[in-house]
């Protein structure tokens, strides 16, 4: 699977459904996440790996919101979209939590195209980003409609 | 609308469908904008006021990412669930942008509470989280399925 390698920007007619981009491995250590979420989600199973052990998680954890994160900066790096890279919403799940010492890596599927009937330079997609960690255990789904740009 | 004001855990048992909780607010500025953007979702109309007017937002805009973290730090204080708020997924919308002096605030609904069959201790919910902005505009929403504990 050929990630976008080149930066030209892509626009709804440069794409095709199914076609799919593949990011870069991007490795996370125990200080990410206890930092982010000493920000954001200050909950005992983020922030620290013995008091950690007794609950949900039964260690040490990211938060969801910090895998969300990290899948976003690979997305952007992986598909230059014409832009911008913009989400209006979608299905997001989180199948098993991010460990210390995990390499993520980004799959993004795209699902639909759909040109804008008023707007000719506009249209819409909705694509399935999926960040999977070392092992290939799946981490995050996102299926998320996107604003696309079209040639005009 | 009463907000959570005691530090008491929350259980299944605590909960019924209906009630709602109030998050204290939360400013949000540029300078912050640009920060998480940096980290996790570097494009040009989060990171840079005067290119960002000739963007899609029309000006500086938070990273939807950033909208959900601040949203899940509010959430987390809010709502002090028993065992912790541990989020299975959901649905995540952005029907406007988070702007630089904006002041959010999350409400927290419970729509459904559905005890675990198998096991006595435990079941989920389904909460809906709404982040407004000074405004009242809805900048997220957020359908998620929740683990609940239940007392035993």
């Amino acid at each position: 699977m050929p990630s976008h390698v080149d930066a030209s920007p892509l626009y709804l007619d440069d794409l095709t459904v199914g076609q799919r981009f593949l990011s870069r491995e991007l490795a996370i250590d125990a200080d990410q996440i206890k930092a982010f979420a000493a920000h954001y989600d200050p909950q005992v199973f983020h922030l620290d790996e013995e008091a950690a052990k007794s609950t949900f998680f039964g260690g040490l954890a990211a938060s969801g919101w910090h895998t969300a994160a990290l899948t976003m900066r690979l997305v952007v790096e992986t598909a230059p979209l014409a832009g911008g890279v913009i989400g209006a919403g979608g299905e997001l799940q989180w199948p098993k939590p991010t460990r210390p010492g995990d390499v993520l890596q980004v799959e993004i599927e795209v699902l639909e195209l759909v040109p804008s009937r008023s707007r000719p330079d506009r249209g819409s997609g909705k694509m399935r980003i999926t960040t999977r960690n070392q092992n290939g255990d799946v981490v995050q789904t996102f299926d998320v409609r996107i604003i696309l740009q079209r040639r005009t």
